[in-house]
């Protein structure tokens, strides 16, 4: 039995496919706590939805979490639950979404192929497996059904696997590139903490940042690293590590991706100033 | 006594409309599951409104179904509630959306206009009836209050009926109309499937298809009848039976009304190739 | 113990910010009902945030009430949480939210510092003190943590208090101010009942409405104050007072804000035809 059902996917919150598979869970699940991780993952955006499932995980309680980015719905792509180490229970398509999520988790301890239909609504379409697939399972976990039950087990090695860029160090300066832009503008980059550490950044040095340095006129801002938004002036940019524990390039106040024109995948070159 | 609550509106998310209605609901049924349908209807469309009702109420539990997309608020439109054959409970504007909601749901049983003041909200508003009349009838509903102490019973032949174009046969070419457009961008037409079956359209049949084919210049398509998306190569064109079981023009990982300059109600004309 | 936890912010909803508090929320508080008041508030946009506040918060069960805009983030601004008379506790930056907010529930009672570490997430960041500390600061409160437990009491008068503008009489005019445009276009006035009432306006008074009317070709238009959208034609303006009990500037079936091309702080002058 699971208590907690999260749900993460690329649906937008404009239709009624959320809805929809709101219905199907607490509809045979009705003592589960939904909670919506978020259904704003960019359409089709699979790494997207990784990255944002291995930073929020470790934040939600102990649950069947169920993620949605699809764009192979419908083909022989395989739909599948994985177990974490934590005790967590991951669902989706096998597109590489469920090991990073699980990775964050402890780790993947083993995967079955969702098959059995006595789990699965009827009739069921080729498009829509958030509702038909992936809401009755998560709900037949949380009602608890053994994991076993859903179908036959898959060998962890053989699930898809996601590749994701890395920064790497060019002399002394620092290539990395923007991993997403968040609801504020912030340009959240694909540094992590470790890195910043054994680069011995403290509060307050001052670095040079040059956004796309390969674009025709591309130019250099010189940016201090600091703890949060508010400790630099209103308008004026900052280096800072974000509340997932990664660097990212913001504007007190403003909008990093508008005054920059800067996106997802744009490098980004940090050098001491 | 229900336990489900359902509500769709075109409130968007937002204001504070849609979370003032649930503090209403849940302060008086606070035992009630609430499940947000969509906010996303577009300002005022209460035919898009109606065809979410048809689409997605058979996928909830049974339930009080909460249906606000109401430019009549304040005018001397009848606020109802009607109860379908299902056993669901249907509250709303009198302006077309419960008849086709309850359809869905086995049809009209009674009707009653929603006039006990004991169980609205004082004072009330001239303009946001969603919170002061139909959120505290349904949480009445949720609590174990009889439909028939909200109001008096009304003839449901008298209930405001909604038209909806359909599609015609012109020769061997249907002549429909893109019913509305998806967060993905797909074409969703007003064909159902039924139709689809009798025309013995079957996979891999390839379509000529005529978008507003009345503009000038207007171009057709040969696009094939599939199964899925993910079954044409990405970029490419597909006729697939959507979740709801109609016909619908995507484009593979793309977005058919961004690449066809398509929006709601454009007719658009489907022969064999 | 509270069974309603009440969350307002402007993290919008496309990030995970607002799912990532849930899951904070309600794995340490399961039994706790989330009421979602909108998370649409604009970035950084104090003065909204607090008018919402007032409007919502008497719609609302007694609670704990979550209110994060906060742009100081990370700075030396408190984190506090404030008893209002009504009984509900609202928690948040101390940047002017909470005052507004707790008066409209019948005033500040008591308020603290939210300082003791033992109910912040470890580690915890200087940007996401909504997941870090406000989150599990009221999940706390929601299973029954005295408010005292929080932290050291603080004198509410030493609480940041936030300026609002306000309506001016210019000899028989009304020189009022747009405080906010909802969702269908309508202008929000920051002109309460109690002074429509006093200015003895009537259903179906013709008045002369100038919209920025320092602007460069500015024109007045003349406009009736009606009792809902659907009294006037479809396209036409009209005067009401809204479901919060302020003046708003509508189009039935329209969208003002675009018309007029007006937004937040545009000033409207209103006088008799």
């Amino acid at each position: 039995m699971y208590r907690y059902i999260t749900f993460m996917t690329d649906f937008g919150t404009r239709d009624d496919s959320v809805g929809c598979c709101h219905g199907v869970m607490l509809g045979r699940a009705p003592d589960a706590l939904i909670i919506d991780i978020t259904h704003g993952i960019a359409a089709f955006d699979v790494r997207r939805g990784a990255l944002t499932w291995a930073n929020v995980l470790p934040y939600m309680p102990v649950g069947v979490h169920v993620g949605v980015v699809d764009p192979g719905v419908g083909t022989a792509r395989r739909p599948l639950a994985v177990r974490a180490a934590r005790g967590d229970i991951l669902i989706g398509p096998d597109n590489g979404l469920a090991p990073i999520g699980a990775e964050a988790l402890g780790g993947v301890v083993e995967a079955v192929e969702l098959a059995n239909e006595a789990h699965m609504l009827t009739p069921r379409s080729n498009t829509f497996h958030g509702r038909d697939i992936f809401s009755p399972m998560a709900a037949a976990l949380a009602t608890g059904t053994p994991l076993a039950d859903l179908g036959p087990a898959l060998d962890p090695a053989t699930l898809v696997a996601l590749t994701l860029l890395w920064p790497r160090w060019e002399g002394d300066a620092l290539r990395c590139h923007v991993a997403y832009v968040d609801h504020f503008g912030n340009l959240r980059l694909d540094v992590d903490e470790e890195t910043v550490v054994r680069w011995g950044l403290r509060d307050g040095d001052l670095l040079r940042v040059a956004i796309d340095p390969d674009r025709q006129g591309a130019q250099a801002l010189d940016v201090p690293f600091t703890r949060s938004f508010g400790l630099v002036p209103p308008g004026a940019p900052a280096l800072i590590v974000d509340s997932y524990r990664r660097l990212m390039l913001a504007i007190n106040q403003g909008n990093a991706a508008d005054t920059y024109a800067a996106g997802i995948d744009i490098p980004v070159v940090i050098s001491r100033a």
